[in-house]
């Protein structure tokens, strides 16, 4: 309980090196030593500096930004993520959306060392860095403070999209503040009719005379669509131009600012947009979540009806922008999901650690001491559990992201549609596999606390309830699901999957030759992948879409199985032939992952094979 | 949001027929056509009538008793529900707590309505009725709100402890006012450093000369510790008397009351207990959880410090008295697990008929209008799976609600004592299963509601976090899981066990003449349930309790899923043969249980076989 008064304290100053007070969060964001192992011992980013794009930096460039973003984010991000949860964003008498004080500073401190731009372009004011690292820069960000987090991390995505579609006016207007973080993004996308089928949007742009549109609609669920941390919100909102087509291929995006430009691009007038309301959310307190309403007459620019806007890119190919995005953006979720995980898997390790409870099973004597709850088997299993879901989910993330600087770096056109097939093919394991299982740790998390786990005095129930979002938003379970099954395993023939396969493939091979406990692994991830295989063709045999698709959550679930086995047997095999305890930790937990998990695929599997018509059968009168 | 404004208004009169304005809750806690079902058609409880404990009563009495709850639950507790959540018990300037103001008219309705009573004997006060209609009433009040619930729960498990183990002077003091609901009770037993290890508790008993004993000590986590609700608060302590030997077999049962009496069993002067502190939790917000402090000398009764309290039974045997009650307490926590996963179900029911989003998969389009969610496979699996999960929970806590019964009206000793057998056996699932698959509910209810799920303007985000608690108090997962395997599979040399295969055993027969579909179910069944008993044998052949109960949990879990598959069969069955929709929909969700849940015991099953040690065998040093 003590730990809020510090933490208000804490924050409440701007600079980044001020002296924080002992808090049990300092040091439990993410493990530092797993994230030099997955970079430099095995994908080896250290090579990127080889390729033109990287050209000269080293791991010593990519060390520095990495501490930077440790740092600022156990300094300005962790201490403020209580405080911002148990006050959440509300509205003053004024009007103005009022937040606990230290988000504001923590933005600015994030912004000033560069880091929205740590990925992009140096020609745009970017560090350009490997996207690699920036995930695992930013994950430091998610663990300490999710809240706080969402509004670079928005920002950052509005920047990228306008980067690949916006002209390079509107890049010069929009991207460079928000680079230098006086601006910052939102996606508006959602309306209160269209969630999951963003075709049904019915927000309308209607064109004018100087070439801009003005905005009518109301948008459902936007976060950090009001607020004062920045100087300008830079909306991106998907509207219909009036006599466009129905569904997605009638859908623009536009750029709706709060404020319009001068000439000079200094922030002037109000524009028609106005905050119809707050939601109120489980987690994710600590970002400001709106209803905003666009061309209701409120601050009319000019005396006009409308909010202005920009077209960005041409008419009716905003959806198609906006999932350009998508993979951006769900990574990002997964990688959120990931830190939450993350961090609650290491507050329960140092509980585990120093709480004493009871006495080894096969103890009777009980004058004995109790013993610390890390020597009970039940205790480890779950710690295990833990350590499989969120190191697991920490590597495909970062598989991810590298495939993205790998697609950057490509040496050919085809190696580049290659890299970007399987990018595809991965990003709703990527979105929805943290999302399930790194939410499953933070369940354990509790477990492991006890009744402490629930109380609010100590973090991991607030990272349950922030991680429980990540199922929900930037596309459910279910629309990842449809986009795997549906879309991204039938695209080019299923050449997606087959180049799966093949990465699989290879490192089963590599396996096999590392011979024993690793060749063993590796035979049972071939049996699984084969499996895969040819339950995948079984569904898709009968050519019945509405049957094949019917237990599409059912096959995300054993698809991301197979994929994180992989990634364990990646680690299993970089982490071999070392007797550290790090390195068998490791392999302890990649052999857990092949013990109590792989083997749910199964009977996954089976059903699926099976072509069960249970669920399809099911008749609304029946329940 | 608009509902709390209605349901503080609702809330405000003490009358049980106070009209309520029309709220979402209204008619969506439970369904009373599958607890008719489950009561009448399945475990035929009108026959108890013939027994002579509850000679003469009729499904009339019941039914009479089950509409008096569903109206007092829905009139009185499901209105604050919400409005106690929001605004947690807090303590006043005066240092009392301070509570909604509806909590107190609901309980007093409930005991007005003689609910406390209904399964206690009619000498006592108590309606006398089974304890099948006895959980299923219950039911009702957890639905509709666990926090308010929770002092009338507490109070109804102190009175039984008390009949069962208290003097009749006891039972006359403190019961008959605890049944009048004119006192309330708590279990005051964990406290810092003995949550799980009960019997390393430290708060220690001074015998008196009068007889009574004075304590001293700390208690942890205790629900309903301080309130202004009742005449009096009667805690149950478990304390050590001085030179009692070590561990649980020196731990002695008190009382111990907020309010010393009178000769004339009038409340006198406070007695030596104080309220050390509240605990806030993520859930569970209405019930007050406190830290209470017992002779800290505050309101010193006579001068001499100490808490006054009174030895309930012998000396040092009271953890076995409060074992005894564990049975009640656990089912009751089962059935508060399945009660909250049952009302978020038929809420997401609900929401899924009236939302409208996306078109079927094979419908190409566009323009066609929406369709409600529940015509998608993905939104009928994820209902189906919740449906599966709480009518499967509801129907295994009223079958162990009605072995008490079987108990208590059984022929012989010999009947009693196996009844008592597999109810010991049945009870570590009758908690555990529904607090992990009930909360898995409570996880799809929200995924159904995508984003306005995950918001507080809907009800199922508060139960899934009220829902999380149920897998940790009265016993963690873990400690239900050393019960089941530690203890309760072992006794009596496997006894137990021997009488749940005969059940199940005599059911697979039963669907074996049935034929067709039954038979193909039974003998699914059936395979499942041998390979339970097979994996038993191994777990303890090797004699090495570390290494057979390093995966007890994952023991639990399968075991678990074998008996909520032959409760679905017995449902199956009593199904068969109606072609009306609501038994097409007990069937459709016993396939689903089979198709989709049973099997993940097959891998569950071959790691305990395997005898796995990578649990057992990870090291502190390796995470």
């Amino acid at each position: 309980m003590a730990f809020s008064a510090q933490a208000a304290q804490a924050g409440a100053g701007s600079s980044v090196s001020t002296a924080l007070p002992p808090s049990r969060d300092l040091g439990l964001l993410l493990s530092r030593r797993d994230v030099r192992f997955l970079l430099y011992e095995w994908l080896n980013v250290e090579r990127l500096g080889d390729r033109a794009r990287y050209s000269g930096q080293s791991r010593a460039d990519f060390d520095d930004v990495l501490a930077l973003a440790e740092r600022i984010a156990e300094e300005q991000f962790a201490p403020h993520n209580r405080s911002a949860d148990a006050n959440e964003p509300r509205l003053g008498e004024d009007g103005r959306v009022i937040l606990v004080p230290e988000v504001k500073p923590a933005l600015q401190a994030f912004a000033e060392a560069g880091l929205i731009g740590t990925s992009m372009d140096s020609a745009v004011g970017g560090m350009q860095l490997p996207h690699v690292v920036s995930a695992a820069a930013m994950a430091w960000f998610h663990a300490a403070n999710v809240g706080s987090a969402s509004y670079v991390m928005l920002t950052i995505g509005a920047a990228n999209l306008l980067l690949a579609n916006g002209s390079a006016d509107q890049v010069a207007t929009w991207v460079a503040p928000m680079v230098e973080g006086r601006f910052f993004g939102t996606m508006s996308l959602s309306e209160t009719q269209a969630g999951s089928s963003l075709g049904d949007i019915a927000t309308r742009a209607e064109p004018q005379d100087d070439g801009s549109y003005r905005l009518f609609g109301t948008k459902m669920w936007i976060s950090g669509g009001e607020h004062e941390l920045s100087e300008n919100i830079v909306h991106l909102v998907l509207a219909r131009i009036a006599g466009a087509p129905p569904g997605t291929r009638g859908i623009s995006l536009f750029i709706v600012p709060r404020f319009l430009l001068d000439e000079r691009g200094e922030v002037g007038p109000r524009n028609d947009v106005v905050l119809a309301g707050l939601n109120h959310k489980m987690g994710y307190r600590g970002t400001v979540n709106t209803v905003l309403g666009f061309g209701e007459g409120a601050h009319l620019p000019g005396g006009q009806p409308g909010a202005v806007g920009y077209l960005v890119g041409e008419p009716h190919k905003g959806l198609s922008y906006m999932f350009h995005m998508m993979n951006e953006a769900r990574i990002s979720v997964g990688l959120g999901a990931t830190a939450l995980g993350y961090t609650a898997y290491r507050k329960a390790l140092k509980y585990a650690r120093e709480r004493s409870q009871g006495r080894p099973v096969v103890a009777r004597n009980v004058a004995a001491p109790q013993v610390p709850i890390i020597e009970h088997s039940d205790v480890k299993r779950m710690l295990l559990a833990q350590k499989s879901y969120v190191e697991g989910a920490l590597a495909l993330e970062l598989y991810c992201a590298h495939l993205v600087d790998e697609q950057l770096c490509a040496d050919s056109q085809q190696q580049r549609d290659s890299i970007g097939l399987l990018l595809e093919l991965l990003t709703p394991i990527a979105k929805s596999w943290p999302s399930q299982w790194c939410l499953a740790a933070n369940w354990l998390a509790i477990q492991v606390h006890g009744g402490y786990g629930y109380a609010r005095e100590y973090d991991v129930e607030q990272h349950y309830r922030d991680n429980r979002l990540n199922a929900i938003h930037e596309g459910t379970m279910g629309i990842q699901a449809l986009d795997l099954l549906g879309r991204k395993v039938a695209m080019n023939d299923g050449a997606a999957l087959g180049l799966l396969a093949e990465r699989i493939a290879a490192c089963v091979q590599h396996a096999a030759l590392a011979g024993g406990e690793a060749a063993e692994l590796g035979s049972r991830l071939q049996l699984a992948c084969t499996r895969l295989i040819e339950v995948t063709a079984q569904l898709w045999a009968p050519l019945d879409a509405q049957l094949a698709l019917a237990n599409a959550t059912v096959y995300l679930e054993a698809f991301g199985h197979v994929v994180v086995a992989w990634i364990w047997l990646e680690q299993f095999l970089t982490a071999a032939d070392h007797e550290e305890p790090f390195y068998q930790g490791k392999r302890q937990a990649a052999r857990f992952f092949f013990s109590y998990e792989l083997p749910r695929t199964g009977p996954q599997f089976d059903l699926l094979a099976s072509l069960d018509r249970t669920s399809l059968d099911m008749r609304d009168s029946w329940f």
